[in-house]
Order: structure tokens, then sequence, then C-alpha cells
């Protein structure tokens, strides 16, 4: 009898015997099979398949052809590959099983990215050391709010750091930090882990204890499609569009957050930081409303030269600010874009930091300029 | 040309043109391919599979060999299958390619169940009225609380009802929500729906806003490992450590939440349920703590005849109580200890509700349950 029974699979789990995860590794008198797998510096991915004709591994940390890599077939139809470990940070990966793309079923840790669920694999070290759970952990919530403006009632995720709810006199600064098209109000805590980013840097006394605040920028949506089915017929190609979701992020989230949560409602204690599409919202609600934030950060995102860029920067110099902080991956296919904004900040005679990363327009960059930036913010 | 290229398709992405959901379906030229469809009472699924040799869809409703229906492959590797739709529910689906189960990559609507994701199918009607969005909504949180019992720092779902954040000085009751074994806290929401089902329960004026707590009942776990690496060591098959929990339960997490949330801190104003392993945990907690609960819901579980269950009983009749509701499936495998729990409450003389329902050991039951005793909490 090589599987369990399914009844009792069925009595085990409901009395508590085994967890759903132990089970699905379950079968008697074998080793378990583990997947990943990193030993001196050799990481080892797994797959029971056992009609499969080809199974091969795609990284998110290779590109091109790398990307894919040919498994081997073992004992028991255990599909296996051994590579060497990747730099320290987070990345994702999927089997590709004749074809079609698999999660690794060994592997509890699964990140979301838009409408794809990928497994993770979180490689120990220096830089990745704040991507995992601090001791001091913040909450993250889900509320809801009425947008007038763009006519439904949306989704937004909030992290309020440790000890807010232990001291219910404190008030505290904001960050609106923005996803990137594709992305909703769950990508930056799924992806960019950052409840574990705040709760490690406040833990350490190297960031202010502060709100975040994670809206939707997709104006045709309500939430995440997991959760929720309707959305509207808005379309985000429609600049008109854009510009209202801004809009609705400086006019209608930022007053629901100051009336709901103990924020500070002044320009000193409110930032806004964005990554690609929410770089592009972050440049643009700083310059509709350049009384509204004291730091801004657009990430992996720039701008094209234009009177009406320049005007905008002149008006957020004119009100003063306290950080420009824009940061770019040397292999960003917006590097360019990017170093336009950089030029247009010197020329029009803003002070500001350019932060220039390796690589391209990936979370592993996003992260780390979270991890960057954070420290900087409400000092 | 086929595939948009990946260069062009980051483009779009990050120019907001397109979103992640957009461009797996896109081809230049060619209709979307779509799964599943619902139409004229019949359901379609269809998985792109360029070189698969065995396509099945693996549906939730269906049990033994009708459970895997096998898929034909169409035009471009289009593999596809139309059946009868079931009854109005939520049911989870997959595919299996040449032997590995795989998600609808196509739908976007995916359930959390343990350690493994899967794809949703919500079929409209009667039944599943209140598992759909309503127009107002509560706010989902994730606070941690410290278990000194456990050693451990561990992470809460908790759901407060629509208006909660607007009406500052509102006090509620609160119902402890359990899930089984296997499941996390994080069940009752992605399984459950109890998002859905508390917010259109209190928009229709049937049920008492409320917040609802649904706690992490596996002592050796932080959180759902989803999100979190370290877990201790502690068995839960061990008996001591099972009552560990039920003591954590009561002794931590109900004086946490009547700490850090506007709870009404009276046995009148507190409700317990639990299904399967909760269900266990709802036993044991009433029985231990006579003097904590008003309301007692066993959901799917029941108990053995014994001395122990019939002192506790008598706790329980003489601290009075104001509902007693057991339920259960009649195919489940647990109805007769369900049944054994129904007699010792009527030999014990405790007034009780005995609901038995269709069906087995599934989320379909739960949610039922859950949508039809929650009107009668703190009436």
């Amino acid at each position: 009898m090589k599987r369990i029974t399914a009844f009792l699979a069925s009595l085990l789990l409901a009395m508590g015997a085994l967890s759903a995860q132990e089970l699905t590794n379950f079968s008697w008198g074998q080793k378990p099979v583990t997947s990943p797998e990193i030993q001196n510096g050799s990481v080892t991915f797994r797959l029971k398949a056992d009609y499969a004709t080809i199974v091969k591994l795609s990284c998110s940390w290779m590109t091109g052809q790398d990307a894919a890599i040919e498994m081997t077939r073992g004992e028991n139809n255990v599909w296996s590959v051994t590579i060497p470990a990747p730099e320290p940070e987070i990345y994702t990966y999927n089997f590709i099983v004749d074809g079609v793309s698999v999660n690794d079923p060994l592997n509890v840790l699964v990140q979301r990215d838009g409408s794809r669920y990928l497994s993770m694999l979180l490689v120990d070290g220096e830089r990745s050391e704040n991507y995992k759970a601090a001791n001091k952990r913040g909450t993250v919530s889900h509320p809801w709010y009425d947008s007038k403006l763009l006519g439904i009632n949306r989704r937004l995720t909030v992290y309020t750091p440790y000890g807010y709810e232990a001291n219910p006199k404190a008030k505290y600064p904001v960050l609106y930090l923005l996803h990137g098209a594709g992305g909703d109000e769950e990508a930056w805590i799924s992806m960019g882990r950052t409840a574990q980013i705040l709760d490690n840097l406040i833990e350490k006394g190297l960031a202010e204890p502060m709100i975040v605040v994670m809206p939707n920028g997709n104006p045709d949506q309500q939430a995440a499609q997991t959760f929720d089915l309707p959305t509207t017929e808005r379309d985000r190609r429609n600049q008109d569009n854009r510009n209202l979701y801004v809009r609705s992020l400086v006019e209608e989230i930022v007053p629901f957050i100051e009336k709901n949560y103990r924020a500070v409602a002044k320009k000193s204690h409110r930032a806004i930081a964005g990554l690609s599409m929410g770089g592009g919202h972050t440049i643009t609600a700083s310059g509709m409303y350049p009384e509204k934030f004291d730091y801004i950060c657009p990430l992996s995102m720039g701008a094209s030269k234009s009177p009406e860029l320049d005007a905008q920067l002149q008006g957020i110099k004119k009100a003063g600010y306290k950080l420009y902080w824009l940061a770019c991956g040397n292999t960003d296919f917006l590097f360019e874009r990017a170093n336009t904004l950089h030029d247009a900040l010197n020329e029009n005679g803003l002070e500001h930091t350019y932060y220039v990363s390796e690589g391209g327009h990936v979370w592993a960059n996003w992260r780390l300029y979270l991890n960057t930036f954070v420290p900087l913010l409400f000092k």
C-alpha cells in the first residue's frame, strides 16, 4: 500500500494528526521528497511527475535560454535538477511540464504577482535579511473606501506598525506606496515584502514607525480580482482616467486615511513612492499637488521632457520638499526615461538623489529600493 | 508573429496599457481563450497545452472516477471539455496535465486551501448569493499577538464590520471562528468566504454587526506558511499541546481582542464555532470554560461518549447558554460522531439544534452552516 487511502487521510486530517502539507508528501515507507533544497551553495528542485515527457525548471533569476533548465527523471518518477544557488534575494520559479507552467507543490511559499501565483525561493544573506519575519510585527489590513470620483467601492492595503494598537494616542506619518501595471493592492505586500521590510527597519531603529498605504492603482478595478468579481469598464489607457485615479488618491484616499487612522495630517508627515506605473502616479501626484508630500520617490520610472514637466517641477521646488529620491536599474528598459527625469530635475534646480542599481525592471530592485529609502523618510 | 515579444510586453505592462491578466491571453489576431465559461447550464474549461499527451479536468464537485474528466485537444492545442454546470455554490477545480496538477491560468479567481492554491468556480444562484461581494464591506486585518503559553508570536485574521472605523464609540459582539486541520488563519476568509457572508447578512439586516476572529489552530505554527518561515516543533498530535492551544485561545486571544478591538467583554457577546478540528476545539473550549461563551456551534464534528464529556456538558448546562448549534452532513465520515454528540446533548438535557445537511466534510457545507447560524447569534 503505497498511498494512504482517501478515507484514512481525511480522518487523519480531521483529527489533526496530519496537516494538508504533510499529507501531500505522505507515502508509507518512503522518505518524503523535498523541494527546493538549498545546500552547500547549490539548490535542488524536485517534482514527482509520473507521465511527463519533458520537465523544465523556469527561474526568475535567469534570462533567455538559461531560464528554462531541463530536469532529469529519477527514481519513482521524481524529476530533479541541481544548480548553483543565486545571490541572496527572493526569487520566483515554476516548473514546465510538457509545456505547461506548474507551481512547486512541495513549496508552501508562494507569491502572487498580478493574476499569477509563483513559487518563492528565499536565499539567505545580508541583502535578504530584512525580507524575513522580524520579531515585532505590524498589522496588515484591507479596508474599503467609497470612491465618488471613480464611482466604485475600492479596497486598500494598510500596514500599521507594531505598537499601533497598544498606543492608542500615538499618531504616525504615512507612506503612500503605489504598485505597477499588472499589480494591485496586494503587490507590495506579496511580491514587495513591505510588511517584513518595515517591521525589520523599525525594529532595528533604522526607520520611523509609520503607516504604509497601498491602494489599487487600476481605476477600473474594485480590488485584486482574486477577491472580487465586478469591475467597471473604465479604461486605464485613457489619460483622463489615469489622472482621475491620481485625483482620487490625493482627494479621497489621503482624507480617508487621515480620518480613519491615527495619521498626522501634514505635508511633513506624508511620503509618496511607486514603481513603474506607480512611479508615474508618484510623479503626477507630486506635480499636481505640490503642497501635499514632502517625500517623493519614483522607482523604475521617469518622464519625457516637456514644458508641463518643467512647470510641475518648478511648482514642487516653490512649495518646498524634504526628499526627492529617484531610483532605476541600469539595465531597466525605462533607464533612459529615468535619466531624462534626472536631467530635468537638475535643469530645474531640484536637489535630489538619483539611486542607480544593477539590474532591470524587477521586484528584486523594488524591494532593495524600499529597504533603502524608507530609512530616509520623516527624519 | 503569434506571441507578443517579452520586451514589448514589459513596455505595455509598464505603461499600463495591458494588465498581466490581459497579457496571458494576448496573441496578435487571435480571439482570446476564456476559461471557465458558464453558458446555458453548461460550463466549459479550456487550457492551452502544446506538448501534453493527456489533459484531464479534476472537479471538487465530483467524486471517484467522475472527478477526472478527459479533455480533448482542439485548434491551437487548446484542450477543452464542456460539462453540465453544478448546482449554485463555490467549487474548486484544476487540470491534470500528463499526471501533474495545474491551476487554470485563465482564471484569476483562486482559493487557498492549506498549502494548495485551487482555481475557483462560482455558480450563481440563491444558495451562493451571499458568497459574492456585498455593497458595504468590512475590513479584514492580520494582527499578531504574543502567545506566552505557546512561546511564539502568532497571526490572527480579524473581520470588523462595515462602519467600525466610522463609529469610533460603537462596541461589538465577537464570533471566534475556528478552522480545521490542514487549514490556518486564512482558511475561513479564503475557502469560507467569511467576509462576504458576514457583509451580506449584515447589509440585509439578517445578522448583528459583529467582529469575527479567526486564529491559527495549529499550535506549532506562527502563521500561514506562505507568509512566514519559522515554526516551533510542538507536536499537535500530543493531547497536552492541543489543550494548550485551547487555553491560549481563551486565556490569550480573547483578552487580546477585548483589549485591542471595541468588543463587548461579556459572555452574552461571545460566540465560538469551528469546523472539523475547530469543531473539536469548540467542544473543548466550551467544556473547559463554561462561563465564557453563550453561543456554541461545532460543525462537522462530534464526540465519543465519556464521563468527561457528560461532566463538561453538565457544566455548560449549569452555567447557562443561549444557543448550542451542532451541524453535520449526512454523508460526512464524522456523521456518527456528530450523532453521538447529539445523543449526549439530549441525554444530558441540553437544548440544542442539530442541523443535518446533505453532503460530506466539504467547504460547501461550512459556508452553508456559517450563512445559517450567524443570523442566530447575539439576538
